[in-house]
């Protein structure tokens, strides 16, 4: 009797006591196992997407998207759940924008285009104007009021394929949305239209933000992307005949600023609760798609690291937070706004991490830290071997953490198998379906992970 | 003038000693640029998938593919292109398979099921049972004779999710779909119904090899995949009342064997052209999608090598010689008929690499092959962390390169990202809109690569 007593008791403390003696290998063979096993990540990224859908700052799906996480937070039990007012812009997209380039015929054909985010409208019966044709900014200069004066620009450059990293290639291009319209201006450009920022070549167009750089309002020009194929279509057209117009239309219009919310839920730590580690991901999206990849993918996998936490009674010594930051997508004031809260309540952000690259298979993670740090980030490399997570990378951080960024903490990004990011990216084909149940898990799997690690031995060099 | 003469000499030069003083990593990094900015894969892989479709064995689609690959070989300039002969066996599958649930109140449920490759045929007018669901070969056997006899046997295992490589995950499933039909016919069952090897919840069957071993033929039950959807419909009902019943009908044969063949393509070796680097790929498929990922991918990555090789002028020390291996899925008759020819013509294969897991990002290297080879391979493990190929494993090789081994050489695969790669294996899905360009292009360069330094530093341990 004696000894069945013991055997039961030694099972109970089995049960009672997890984690308490595993290696940290077992302990992350358990994360990733649980998530690809009973993970929920894929079943709150279908709600977002197909019941909620796109999240554009100010618009009612992004205000469902706020409800929806706050409560899904409050049924994982969570120590504390809350709303952080932000205020944000309100860019509406208007009705579904028209284009054609017609020849000198007059024969017209018709082209795929989105308005930029943050672009003005065109007069209400739209533009029609010659083309020049520019891919850089120094093009654009060299050309000069006298050929650009009445002309649609339309910037051209596609993404350079070499880059290893397509987010190079974005990097290489992404001025000439942003600043195109400005810099066409200038010279007396009625409008312009921007390549989409994709290397596949399709039929949708990809939006993105863009600014005017406080130009007055009656300088503004209307700027939208077109599409690749029709941007090969345009060219070859250009080529043959200079003479050919552009029409475009749109109604797009910047409305008055609407109060939004960054969502948060936390995990009290047990030992240094008022030293943070934080897991971000952004709750905004474009209007076009569903924001599955941009960023749906990240708001479930930081939810799901928590998720995970709990499933697997791992009570960190840490307070873990997860933000999920309102309007990264085109004004970062959700970021801003978190970091500033941060600030004024001296709060000891230890880490942060955030997902923004889309839920494909995890490759590993960019570090913006000091030396030290990063070394002790390298001597966790070996444990996430196993799960195909080899790049550590010294790097920028990803845009709604970097404002945290300080001397001895570390704050990093998900690095994943981005060579389809873009194929998606600010499109309409953002959607649920495009997104590999067991990759974006896999994701969750490998964030839980590295917050297990930075909660169980800290980060050396940071103050308690 | 002298200088000038001097200068364009030295040009000169530059241009027709390409490579020669050229590092390693700068070779590398030539061959992914060329890949990513001119390569011929995705095109290649556009016509087999799109103008010529399935390529079973025996089939039209099949007979074109060897036309169309030799045809481009010869395009490419090798030195030398030819057919080896293989018979190969025919099996069709005759007209779309028919199956549903029928309730105890005779209402009928329609659901999706394809034949397994080799499977007999049903009686032309079906087959009607009631179930058996069973998880393993135990479960099948611990029913016996008195439970199976006259019954449907279903085999519902669904592919087991906390594996990190899907390859082990099938590995731990596939022998319910080889040999289900064998045990299921010792205990009296009329036909067998395997769930989809997928982790995938989706409408679409997917097929594969079965076999009788050998069997006489009045004792072969049909044998049929069911989607995981239908899987897990079935066995709801099962569990709602077991005594309803199966119906499917399949018209599938195994017609006589014909003529095919295995295409080869070859840049003889300047040093030592009687020593191999062999790159081969499948050039048959299953008949339900286009075979884009199983193995259409690895076709035109196989043959992307030479013509990277080509294109840069890198003339290779050893023969390089593409295989593409006929009926790899249902015989592997191309594998077995190359190796054969080897033996008898005591060819010296020092190295062997197949592509066969799918047109998806790189992530390494699978190695069957000595330790003193292996350190040799993990010597350059570093050159490959540019392009995020990070994985040298020791592990099992490819199915068409197997039979290749020897004590020293050294026999490889390529290792993708292949979360995805059960979605679409041997589906309706597998087609060419499910691979990216980049992902392509990216493995064939990672094989490029390889090829490229095992040539210039051989195998050691290997006798020239």
């Amino acid at each position: 009797m004696n000894r069945i007593k013991l055997v039961l008791t030694l099972i109970l403390c089995l049960c009672v006591l997890p984690m308490k003696a595993q290696s940290d290998e077992a302990v992350l063979k358990t994360i990733y196992t649980q998530a690809l096993t009973n993970g929920h990540s894929y079943e709150w990224l279908n709600y977002l997407s197909n019941q909620i859908g796109s999240r554009l700052s100010g618009s009612l799906g992004a205000s469902k998207a706020v409800t929806y996480t706050k409560e899904t937070f409050e049924q994982l039990g969570l120590d504390k759940v809350w709303l952080q007012p932000v205020m944000v812009p309100r860019w509406v997209r208007g009705t579904k924008e028209y284009a054609f380039i017609e020849g000198v015929s007059g024969k017209t054909t018709t082209v795929n285009i989105c308005a930029l985010g943050g672009s003005v409208a065109t007069p209400a019966l739209g533009v029609k104007a010659q083309v020049v044709e520019v891919k850089s900014m120094e093009e654009l200069q060299a050309l000069g009021k006298e050929i650009v004066h009445g002309k649609i620009v339309f910037f051209n450059k596609p993404l350079p394929a070499e880059h290893i990293n397509p987010i190079e290639a974005y990097n290489a291009c992404v001025h000439l949305r942003e600043q195109g319209a400005t810099e066409a201006a200038k010279y007396g450009a009625v409008g312009i239209i921007v390549r989409s920022l994709t290397f596949r070549m399709h039929d949708l167009p990809h939006t993105g933000s863009m600014t005017y750089n406080g130009l007055p309002d009656n300088e503004r020009i209307p700027a939208a992307a077109i599409s690749t194929n029709d941007a090969e279509l345009l060219s070859t057209m250009l080529k043959l005949n200079n003479n050919i117009q552009f029409y475009f239309k749109q109604s797009c219009k910047q409305l008055k600023e609407v109060q939004s919310y960054n969502v948060i839920g936390e995990i009290k730590g047990s030992k240094y609760p008022n030293k943070y580690i934080i897991v971000g991901a952004h709750l905004d999206s474009w209007d076009l798609g569903d924001g599955a990849h941009d960023n749906g993918a990240g708001v479930v996998q930081a939810m799901e690291v928590l998720h995970l936490l709990k499933k697997l009674d791992i009570k960190p010594k840490h307070s873990i937070r997860v933000v999920l930051f309102m309007n990264q997508e085109n004004g970062l004031r959700g970021a801003s706004t978190y970091a500033e809260a941060v600030k004024q309540n001296d709060e000891n952000h230890m880490f942060a991490i955030e997902s923004d690259t889309g839920g494909f298979s995890p490759r590993g993670f960019n570090f913006d830290c000091n030396d030290q740090a990063y070394n002790q980030m390298l001597s966790w490399q070996g444990l996430f071997e196993p799960y195909l997570v080899h790049s550590f990378e010294k790097n920028e951080s990803e845009a709604d953490v970097k404002p945290l960024k300080s001397e001895h903490n570390v704050v990093a990004g998900l690095f994943t198998d981005n060579q389809r990011y873009f194929d998606y990216h600010h499109a309409s084909n953002d959607t649920f379906e495009t997104v590999n149940k067991r990759e974006l898990e896999l994701g969750a799997a490998t964030m839980a992970a590295l917050v297990y690690l930075v909660d169980k031995y800290g980060i050396k060099g940071t103050k308690n």
